[in-house]
């Protein structure tokens, strides 16, 4: 099979070297074009990206030498790439604008950006849990008089390891009401140069702007459903979030209480985990190349999950849960743990591509 | 005024040297006898503690040269101070004897320990809160045949960022009746050497053993009412416990969402945050010593309480509130943060001892 | 005794918060007058460091409500004020020009800054070693045409956990002729923003700008002496810097391989610890309100000195050596430690502003 | 090719864990049994580490239901496998008996102990620099009436980052006389439970017992030369070592500064470059399964290598090197990175043993 070209808006931000990272080696996809702002465009990828470089494994050598595009020229970039990752840093009306442009220029966007979370004949995809929702791209095109392209996001980092373990509830048959919970989130969430040091040696700092509402309402529209050609949220589950920054790395993990719609008819512990053990979706039945082996882990040990030793099971793609446990105010409480610049960024927005490309999107 | 004679049980472990670090220049009390286990016991202190003094302040000089005692020989102990407090750390079975056998000879312990929390006659004091609990110590004495000796012991470290926020609202009728928090407690908690850097560098670790338990269980005895010759526990509150061990050195942190009982009369965040900052109790009033001027400090920036910034408030004795907003799904929610070690240990001791010096106890 | 009126410039940054909350009930000295740039200039100081104050210590009530002045109207500020302490952000070029321009118009400047300690006849100070440094004020006025204006200044932060130590033994006869000194710098010497904090999770940075050649130049100006009406270097001491940024909020460690010039007069390890113990120089004399009452203390446990629990001994003026011992290549070796905050910026600039007033120069 | 059977002893800690993660799928090894303290002998090898697992991959499931065996019990052991490798944890001297037991009962001994460092007919390992000391296991055997068993050691983790480096100077004819090092090493190296995190938490500690003398003598062995059947240590270059504890996760960092022997033939900082890009040795040219590529990688941004970023080069087991330029008080100075538990242990421990099989020693 021949690779789709791929381009990266927002190439040099740290979401964007996460994805050329990942990219790297990809068994369908392949990086041939890199863009990010003006000041960057017409350099050397290497060159752009010198001494800004956070990932951990060398710059491919197959981006090294791309020439950094504007991703504001679109014409320059459409014709160019089979569909680009987008994560770009503008003012969020600027994104609106230039995702819709890539995609009236036949050319779909798979973005990272908040921008057209909110937007509601635009998918906000986790392939797990609302696969469902790639019948409104259909709509998206028709609204709009895209002939190819089409914008599809994903959601924040933050909401990545609660929602899928709710969702496997659910899907079970026991609608959650109310979730009261905490995130520790990781330094990396803000990207470089991000939150300064001294907040966060000896220190948390119990607010992340704009992160509460993300982590309260985007589960809201992930678990609704269309109708008349739109995404409806389920406005019936209510969330209370409190967004926290930690001394960590990569990680971020969720302390979560939750109550089940019917009081009469709640799953026992035993059976909660045995849901979360067996859940599998359609990216592990597809075998999709990014797809975790097991949607979520659930580890035993008392004291886990931990960010630094969970993150990267299943290569950073795996919900880890723990400490399943009765709750004294509402029916249960657990941890939740997922890696917040792969499942929750990079990886988690070429999952989507997948998905797309195994359904014929792409 | 002749300063009262203090032995400091368990002298030598992190809460002992924070004892001795505080009582340095206090003007009611002076440590006069420091005892400890019997491998320490014999050494000169400075010598007991060497290469283990984790104070940032060097050992008082006053103390420097004495000889550490073994805390377990109470007679020898008993007749040299007017009372001791407990921070030794053995089996909790052992410390229950051990301070019931200094109160028996006549010298009152006032306890860091959680042995005797449950105990029925045993009051378990914020002085802010539940003063009245003093009550109780008559009934300990006549009880167990007490001359002159007691024991009182603190409640846990990990509560004091969230309970006097909430006591202050139900003292003024807003009674509440569920409360989820989340807490990230601070590594010094867990004293020296406790919790391996490994599993605080680049990390959380979303247990500790016991602490949910406490976190849960204590409030209900502060916010109990003696009635029979017994603290009986107010369980018309619900509290669920979620407690994280972060990368930070002091100040555990609580982020809280609060149920008020009464639908009907609900304080507004208005009103919430004028009780906090008006709210002053018998430790202001008397000026004790070590009181904080404020009890409950608001701080309106969105970004805070913040561990390293906001810990050593009024000498570590004032709890830091910030981020009062409506919840989602209970009706308010904030973040509490307190000194673990001064305000939720040794500090929280010595104010202890200040209100029953104050009260004619000591 | 009436205190001087104090500007400070540059008091929105870190270093001018920490004048301001270093000398909140200072016995000589007042903050009358705060400025900083044209952006913060005409806000209320309260306002002007909204969400950026960053010190442990709450802004003193007679600062809160100062209208910031824009530093660059000289006029405006040098009849207001008895002398300035200078900590502005500016290029070094402007820096040079504003500090002399201040000196113009009768109002000392004791500055922070780097910009003038190449200048060869500014006293680069030290309160316990170059006091006899101050004799070139007389020159710099009589140069400059000043009338009771003059610039003085503190040297680099990381070289203050060195200096004095290797300035103790010279002062005893032996000279240092080689140094090979590795800095662990504290993550407050960059300020806030400063680092970012992904760059100090987990890691260390192996380079700070500019600041190896501070840490090996500025001790030869300090050690060097007045002749012909300039400060000649003393370049017959060699030192190579190595200096890098660790997940440290405040102290600067030094690790210190000396060579003594003299082969045949070298001094053994307890002749070293006698003259650092012993060491006490004019500040200690004058008994100035900052000075540390030791200024050298040597702490003899085997793994110390340790920037969070030695940084603030003598209230962060104190400078904590230990670690004394053979060097396999050169002489001695040793570790230092320095409050980079406190002695190493604004304390030592106060140091500096305290001698200056005791010798009349203010 | 069959796989030869390994067993690890001293599986249960720190690196013995790490050589089971890090032989998972090795092309040549097969660990097939596992041996620790009697305390764990007869419990599987997943319940012996319950809870105590700190490496980020799970056990690999073929060592899971492994029976941990009691390493003292050589009978046992000896006679079910091909070699083992050594990681365990007792008084020197019963670990210098015990591994020469192994060796008596024909299993050759690959060891990460210090026991036998100093030991003069024990070769102690880089297979990049001192392969030729290979020879001496001929006369080990003979000198001990070993048939098919002998013992091997692998250096100290703090020197990997500064010998390789220095090691291909020399090798291209530029002896080194004098080397002032300050390692930044990291936690790890201190194994689980280790460092407590209140010492490295906002915090560095600046001795490490016995590391520095290791970082000095060792090298003397590996650069020595093998005459009348012992290893003579190279006594002519002398070292000095600094060793602190840093809050660091994985990756030990050292400041070098070098002198060369040579005064009038020194090499130019690019002539030092292009020795190290070009370094290549034995076990690159033997493409050994864990060689690193590059045996010395040259990172030219100015604020590398950093322990997190560089550390996983060429997958742990690359030694990276930046920062070259003039010293001041000697020749040059840079500063080097390798990974501690797995160039510096584990893996530094594999590559010998590649190294023995590729040479017909196993």
């Amino acid at each position: 099979m021949e690779k789709l070209k791929v381009g990266i808006l927002g190439a040099t931000g740290m979401v964007g070297q996460r994805y050329i990272a990942l990219l790297e080696n990809h068994p369908w996809f392949e990086v041939t074009l890199v863009a990010a702002s003006p000041r960057s465009a017409g350099k050397k990828y290497s060159e752009a990206t010198l001494g800004r470089w956070q990932m951990v494994t060398p710059i491919p050598t197959s981006v090294c030498d791309l020439i950094v595009k504007d991703a504001n020229i679109v014409e320059d970039i459409a014709s160019e790439v089979d569909f680009v990752f987008s994560a770009v840093e503008l003012e969020k009306e600027l994104i609106r604008e230039l995702e819709m442009k890539y995609a009236r220029n036949n050319t779909p966007v798979v973005s990272n950006c908040s921008a057209h979370r909110g937007t509601e004949d635009v998918p906000m995809l986790i392939p797990e849990i609302n696969h469902s929702h790639l019948d409104i791209i259909q709509v998206q095109q028709e609204n709009r008089k895209f002939t190819k392209g089409f914008v599809l996001v994903k959601p924040n980092c933050s909401l990545q390891s609660y929602i899928t373990p709710m969702y496997a509830l659910q899907q079970k048959g026991y609608k959650i009401s109310k979730a009261i919970i905490t995130t520790l989130q990781a330094s990396s969430g803000a990207g470089h140069p991000g939150v300064p040091s001294l907040d966060l040696l000896d220190n948390i700092v119990p607010f992340i702007g704009g992160e509460e509402e993300k982590s309260e309402n985007e589960p809201q529209k992930i678990f609704g459903t269309i109708k008349n050609g739109k995404i409806i949220n389920d406005t019936s589950i209510k969330i209370s979030a409190h967004c926290n920054r930690v001394p960590v790395v990569d990680g971020h993990t969720a302390c979560v209480s939750l109550e089940f719609e019917d009081k009469d008819n709640k799953p026992s512990l035993d059976e909660i985990k045995k849901i979360w053990k067996e859940f599998s979706s359609v990216p592990q039945e597809l075998d999709l190349p990014s797809a975790p082996r097991c949607a979520i882990i659930y580890n035993e040990e008392q004291n886990r999950p931990q960010p630094r030793k969970d993150r990267d099971n299943d290569k950073g793609m795996g919900v880890t849960v723990g400490r399943l446990r009765e709750c004294n105010v509402f029916d249960v409480r657990f941890v939740g743990l997922s890696h917040n610049t792969i499942r929750g960024a990079a990886g988690g927005g070429i999952l989507n591509a997948e998905l797309l490309k195994a359904k014929g999107f792409l």
